[in-house]
């Protein structure tokens, strides 16, 4: 695991033969009616999809003409796309004949800062295209309690909604668009997103999110239609949102376990999703528990002084030679802007190792350090990094460190037990590994053991959208964790600021990290 | 039976302790979240529903937020009124705190006429009023047949389903006012009607219907929604339409079925429906057979020269003395304004039985028989009976008399073997059964083994919304049941031919009409 290029879990996508997806298509052939056997014609095409599909199967009123004259028009044969419901099937559309073009859906993630829409075959399970943009709540509010805020003024939430909706269906436009694809076959959609942001895109009042006991109004939406969501699909679409598991651990980590197949293993693997939240599951194939706490938005576009999201113009990468001197890369390598979340944790990391900052994140001369010289910036300004901005991300990490120690304690572990440790959501996908472990954001384990799961709620969204059997793994990784509440919890305040140290008071949790800095001269062996 | 009293099999109401209505209130008491159990407040709604019901909810995406603020508003009692869909439950309103107030459902009877709304009371199963009112499609088309040509006109079939949509709606507002009950308490109804009513009130194609091999667009439409059929109840009330056989026996014939129990009986039944078709099914709890013809429009006002509707002003009733001198009964007491059906068949029989028509049912003398003069009538003119008139009857009680011998031959079975007849619809509630039977129009049977089934379409409808039992009853009715085909049957018409006799060209099928012509000097015994 190196580089920031992703790396997505292929060898558990699922082949052509395993193939069970959320909406199907069926080619029915019909006995022709005649006075020995003239069942009425929606009954008849009911009950043979029943007997293939062997589960109830539902059609609405509004399909019923359709399905007698279709049945008509295409001289008894008929292709039939039939939808998963809670419980049974839906018809969701009739053609004459035998149509064997592809039906498509969508996995999507709805992350807080981008969405990611992936156009899906639902016929082979393979993604056609991707298609990534901001989500449109940000021109309303950057993170995720700002919304939870707005959501409370008139017409907040109906304005949110539509700021998310209005992204999700631009996705979908643009991808019908460049593969020629009619939206009407778009036939079933799948959403990942943490509990906010579902809850934002279903017009569900996020109010108790935030508020002791942490209760949303729903973790398991359970299969919704595109109707009702408002997304620009056919309207009897059936739309999965991936389960969550409480306010702060969301259907996104859900995907995770997953991706990560953590859930099924026989050694305990820890999976870490570092956003505005530090979501963190720990488990194996006999237990699972996972806890979240506010990491603090250190991390998000906005929040440094220089901060700015991972797009063109962003500060990726840096590099702290001995000498002093620094250096860095620019995502699309133009002229810096700013720094994103990647490059600020390469920073914090280069500058304790370069001895700049001491071990409680203070720097040692000066209130602030120059990353890129007015000169070579594209603002003219000097992009620095100041001392507030690594007070945040100090809290950040003591917080996603704290409640690793807490997780571990609570199941009477130890870092050593860990087989596998796997970095989810958008920074665990282009943070430097060495990096975060540097500043003791992630435990210091065997580089073996370590993984990247790529964008794992697109991920986990698309093996709902193609499989029932993972679909049930969802629901049933969603009922067996355990959920920790940090929020109020006294031990964690204490691992909180024991953690508040670089890479933290006790070196002997990270050994390569204490070799490194003896190498470094900031400890002698 | 005698006398027009309806006789509702009133032993067959199903008490209070054993209901299950379509609709129900479920009183929840929950626990308040806590740091230990914050549960979401949806997914701890439909747990605890789930476990009540042993059976799937469904909460749609728009009753989330309610059932959130009801949760908490009401201090987490709430009152959940659930109905049922194809599959499992569906939640279709949310109350807060705990609301013992009734619950209610429409049974409705969809006549091509009369349409009769039930409002009852789903928590005690009882009829809290009924109301009736003529199908509004009437003004667009008396007969089946000729609504079935409007509603392949532009627009035909929408006129028509806003036409009786209006009068349902009608009615259930009058029975809502009348009873100071909100609509959107109404939280489920069953329809039942034959099989044409009911496309054109689910607003189906009916095209089929009248063209071989007779197929219509669904027999079983299963539960809908009252949203999507149009009904203005609660929009999420289930909406259940009895199912019917075919073209020809529909819903209101099934609950007939139902209504007698002759389903669940060791001995045969026959149950014979006489309107615009003549619709007859026969069995016992081993087998069902059934048959339909187009049984004429003979009883139906507005065919006969004086024809009218069974409303104030009708003839209902007729009597002719040995001496010839006629006595009629009118409807409301009022001057008569015409003859409705039960007065035409009075009429038919009291004329043979006279000596003033003969047995083929020709006048001996004339070509007319003067009923009310008019001096005496509301029209001041005379009210008669013509030939035409007469041979228009005789073809409906040829079409049904020789339906009834054709079922009879293809079970092997005789008259003799009949336990019991079952005499259903509108025409069997109001009817002269010893009328009826001088004209060999129903069968000549022991007085003791022939029941009047009353509304026997409003009673099924009623039985359906408040017990489930009953309900599978009618699934199973439907799918037992062999239908025959009459359309095209060549033994059918040479029956109809020899049945177009007074009361039968063999007379020994009607005994005790045979002994009363032989009274009336008709025949030497």
């Amino acid at each position: 695991m190196s580089g920031n290029k992703s790396f997505i879990l292929r060898d558990r996508i699922i082949r052509n033969s395993n193939l069970s997806p959320m909406s199907r298509k069926i080619l029915l052939t019909l006995e022709e009616p005649s006075l020995i056997n003239n069942q009425a014609d929606v009954d008849k095409v009911k009950r043979t999809l029943e007997r293939e599909l062997d589960a109830p199967v539902n059609i609405c009123l509004a399909k019923m003409n359709i399905i007698s004259s279709k049945c008509r028009s295409g001289h008894w044969k008929v292709t039939v796309t039939v939808g998963k419901k809670n419980t049974g099937w839906d018809v969701i559309d009739v053609e004459d004949g035998h149509v064997e073009t592809p039906l498509y859906g969508l996995a999507v993630d709805v992350g807080t800062t981008t969405a990611v829409v992936y156009l899906v075959d639902l016929t082979t399970g393979d993604i056609v295209e991707a298609e990534a943009d901001y989500n449109l709540q940000s021109t309303l509010g950057e993170d995720i309690l700002t919304r939870i805020y707005i959501a409370g003024a008139e017409r907040g939430l109906h304005r949110l909604q539509d700021a998310v909706l209005q992204t999700l269906n631009g996705l979908q436009r643009e991808l019908c668009k460049r593969n020629g694809i009619d939206a009407q076959k778009i036939a079933a959609a799948a959403l990942a997103g943490n509990t906010t942001m579902i809850h934002l895109l279903l017009g569900l009042n996020p109010a108790n999110i935030c508020m002791a006991p942490y209760t949303p109004v729903v973790n398991d939406p359970g299969l919704l239609t595109a109707q009702e969501v408002g997304l620009n699909i056919n309207t009897a679409a059936p739309v999965y949102c991936l389960p969550g598991i409480g306010s702060y651990v969301g259907g996104d980590a859900v995907a995770g376990v997953l991706v990560s197949g953590m859930h099924k293993k026989d050694g305990i693997g820890l999976l870490v999703d570092i956003g505005t939240n530090g979501e963190m599951i720990m488990g194996n194939q006999d237990w699972l528990v996972a806890c979240a706490g506010a990491a603090g938005p250190a991390l998000e576009g906005g929040v440094a002084e220089a901060g700015m999201r991972a797009e063109p113009g962003a500060v990726e990468q840096v590099t702290i030679d001995s000498g002093g001197s620094v250096s860095y890369k620019v995502i699309g390598g133009k002229q810096a802007r700013g720094i994103c979340g990647s490059g600020l944790v390469d920073c914090l990391a280069q500058m304790f190792l370069a001895g700049i900052i001491d071990r409680a994140g203070k720097f040692k001369k000066g209130d602030y350090y120059t990353v890129v010289q007015a000169a070579e910036s594209a603002t003219d300004k000097d992009i620095v990094v100041t001392q507030r901005d690594i007070n945040n991300l100090m809290r950040t990490k003591g917080a996603v460190s704290a409640a690793l120690e807490l997780l571990l304690e609570s199941v009477g572990c130890t870092l050593e037990d860990l087989s596998s440790f796997y970095a989810a959501g958008a920074f665990g996908q282009f943070l430097n590994l060495e990096s975060a472990i540097t500043i003791g954001m992630y435990p210091d384990l065997p580089r073996e053991r370590m993984f990247r799961l790529g964008n794992s709620a697109g991920e986990g969204a698309r093996l709902a959208l193609v499989s029932e059997a993972k679909r049930m793994e969802l629901e049933q990784i969603k009922s067996r964790v355990t959920y920790i509440e940090l929020n109020a919890n006294e031990v964690f305040m204490n691992k909180f600021v024991s953690s508040k140290f670089l890479p933290h008071t006790n070196l002997n949790y990270f050994p390569t990290v204490k070799a490194n800095m003896a190498r470094h001269g900031l400890i002698t062996e």
